[in-house]
């Protein structure tokens, strides 16, 4: 196996809905079947320990997730798809890095700094209250499975940048105290990516429940669009597209033309009503098919762990060679 | 394999000394040939990376204090004997743990308390300054050490209590959260185990770098031994033997008839040149048959990898399964 030229990660928290697809599965699955690229995408439960303590609920979560991302077209076998808790080599480097890794880096890492924070403006005694050391400490299993595959770019959105930089500072000080052997990866904001509203005109997140599933079936998926926030404007009265959430779902999915177009018949005072049922057939026509297969494999849960465990097998034919150098390069190593 | 009914690891940094043997090997070796238990021993290697980042020294350390419990007498065949590093699923078990682990419990761990005193001592700016997350996060190491094997007992000194205690928490944590699955250890601290003064008087110890090795060459040892400091009392005058290093070194080896000898010869007013010079052949005569020993197995590393990897190999007859039996805990596992 080569260094992968890109990898993602997915957490396996939650059922995956349609912001999800435009932010992160619609590229993946696109540069999925580029043949010239390699390309790792993986199920990242390890990261799911941190905040879910549901059994039930993870396992569905990966199901769910996996059957998504195959159901919309990742090309699994042009590249790397597997599950991070298949890679045992992960864990281990895990600890390599967090012996080389300053408390100092992760004391700055926003994710605690925002829980602290929370503490604070709570007025509780402690500052570290619920905090775990798997929140603390995922900057580093973050930094573990990119450079795990010496992965040459990472996309991400703006809130993980910082993230990325303790990834190549961690392996920045690996090498500086050992050898040159980790590749820094390249950090790639996608400014254009897409990020859908969701129901109450947020950005649609899981944490602020007002997600539309990608997967339910028609009706309750017509029932979500209709439930979309808009305000009182009547039919004929001129409307703004760019502060709609139905028009912001709609540009996600359409061709510039088509965008064009409806900007326009908002202008011309689209009704809310015809809007919305218009919506839900554009949005069900593109899903209509992959939600057939999405349904397949959830009935063949086999298929999918087959798929997987292929993924896992073509992931450690480069983690587990890799994972040697690196234990030699710290003395970890047979005595003969 | 059954679970553990002892564990116990060394650190592979620095090469075994006086103080090793009579604190932790000896009393490790008498119970490693009791056919009623099963007792671990284990190579920590991974907690070796935490201070020292020179691979060369790293692969030297464990291979030395391999090579040393091997010749005094460690029945390998009757306990499970093995290097950390063999053992993939402590890694992994590490991370699982470590998102169950309250970062407060960490932030009251006496090593890294120790290490932001000495920073505040020093008026350095920031009291976390040179703290790796190694250092910060290896109680959560130490406890899938423990919960790796279900440990019944786990032999400590007075200052490894704290750590135990955190094993016991982490391991409720894990049984409340998920289900009843780990054993929760049982401290055992050993009030009398020898502990041994070094050159200096103070504690033998390699941080103290006032240390006698086991198997160093005859003509050193004996240099060594020299080297012991003494007071200046003249030969006839009577010497107190509860202050005197040289006399709780030929304690910690000898019985008791011979000790109240020893004390009776201290109090008539024995030489110390004359003390050194029979502590010195008293000691060499108990090392004389484990050196050979220990020469030969440094001279063929092959033999101790090969019982390394055979004792890694009864040690993951337990791991694996056990490993398996959390992750179906935890929710991760296949999906078919």
């Amino acid at each position: 196996m080569k260094n992968a030229d890109y990898l993602t990660g997915i957490t396996t928290s939650g059922t995956p809905h349609l912001g999800n697809y435009v932010g992160a599965i619609r590229p993946a699955v696109e540069s999925s079947k580029n043949p010239d690229l390699t390309s790792y995408y993986f199920l990242a439960d390890y990261h799911s320990l941190i905040k879910n303590h549901d059994p039930k609920k993870r396992k569905a979560s990966t199901l769910e997730i996996a059957a998504a991302w195959i159901a919309l077209g990742l090309d699994y076998n042009n590249c790397v798809f597997y599950r991070q808790s298949d890679i045992p080599e992960i864990p281990e480097l895990t600890w390599i890095l967090t012996c080389l890794t300053a408390k100092g880096l992760m004391n700055r890492a926003h994710a605690y700094k925002a829980a602290v924070q929370e503490n604070e403006e709570q007025e509780r005694k402690d500052p570290d209250q619920g905090v775990t050391m798997g929140l603390f400490s995922y900057p580093i299993l973050m930094a573990a499975d990119i450079l795990m595959f010496n992965a040459a770019k990472v996309p991400v959105g703006k809130d993980q940048v910082q993230h990325l930089e303790m990834t190549r500072d961690i392996a920045a000080r690996f090498n500086h105290t050992y050898k040159e052997l980790f590749v820094l990866p390249e950090v790639v904001v996608d400014e254009t990516a897409a990020v859908l509203s969701g129901l109450d005109g947020r950005k649609m997140s899981k944490s602020y429940n007002n997600f539309i599933p990608l997967f339910d079936t028609e009706k309750r998926l017509r029932k979500m669009i209709m439930k979309i926030q808009t305000n009182s404007l009547e039919p004929d009265e001129p409307k703004d597209p760019d502060t709609c959430t139905l028009f912001s779902i709609y540009r996600a999915f359409a061709t510039q033309e088509q965008t064009k177009d409806l900007a326009r018949r908002y202008r011309e005072g689209i009704a809310w009503g015809a809007m919305k049922q218009e919506l839900f057939e554009y949005i069900n026509d593109i899903l209509k098919e992959p939600r057939q297969r999405y349904e397949e494999l959830i009935a063949n849960p086999k298929d999918i762990e087959d798929i997987l465990k292929k993924g896992a097998a073509r992931a450690r034919e480069y983690s587990v060679p890799f994972l040697d150098k690196v234990r030699k390069c710290v003395g970890i190593q047979s005595l003969s």
